[in-house]
């Protein structure tokens, strides 16, 4: 499971370390397009809707390549595409954006379905197991 | 529950959202600072092992303030000195680091007492009622 080295942290606190992975406010919004969205491309993230500038586009894609979380490779039609997939520790992210996602939509006005809120609230582990199984059949 | 009237949003994904409100790599820790270790006072949060500049401390104090996840208090002590305290909508965050607890644990060395894992693993509503009860009774 533990698939990387340990590295210089600011300390072993399990949030602050997670913090140093993904804490900034795009890289999770690039789990999510692969997660939930089924997005697979630079472009396709780039158009997803909150107009995340290309630079750091690239570079978050970059960092959560190298932290382990997403991979890419050539697309087999045309090796000059990159497409992007989830690794598990990238999927296993799912309950974290389940929780920010019940977290908002309880105490913020969003544009989340109500239907997609009650399902994720009431059948939480269901949830993650259908994203699971729909990430391995994709 | 929606207490803040609605802002000028990237987009109305709760994901996005939640990351415009705490999407840094230090607000979170502060929301730890309170909800896990009891910590109330600047000195105290700047003490608290990362590291964290005063000038940015004070910052993301603020903004947590405007985003009506904690509040802010003179000391009845010595009204020079401020307590900071959550706020309903910033322990309802308490999954959400739950969550990020337990992907850390899985997927990377902490220093995390592995009976916290368990107990946050294996009775996790148990876990977020223990936190609230005593976040009442404090």
């Amino acid at each position: 499971m533990k698939t990387k080295p340990r590295l210089q942290r600011r300390s072993g606190c399990p949030i602050s370390i997670a913090l140093e992975i993904f804490g900034d406010s795009w890289s999770l919004l690039i789990v999510r397009d692969l997660m939930f969205k089924g997005l697979r491309t630079f472009n396709e993230f780039q158009a997803a809707g909150e107009g995340i500038a290309s630079n750091i586009l690239s570079d978050r894609l970059s960092k959560l390549e190298a932290a382990g979380i997403l991979t890419k490779t050539a697309d087999p039609a045309d090796a000059r595409r990159f497409n992007y997939r989830l690794t598990q520790r990238g999927l296993d992210l799912a309950p974290v954006l389940i929780e920010i996602v019940l977290w908002c939509a309880r105490h913020e006005d969003t544009a989340a379905p109500p239907s997609t809120i009650r399902s994720m609230r009431n059948n939480r582990d269901r949830f993650v197991a259908d994203i699971r199984q729909r990430w391995s059949a994709g």
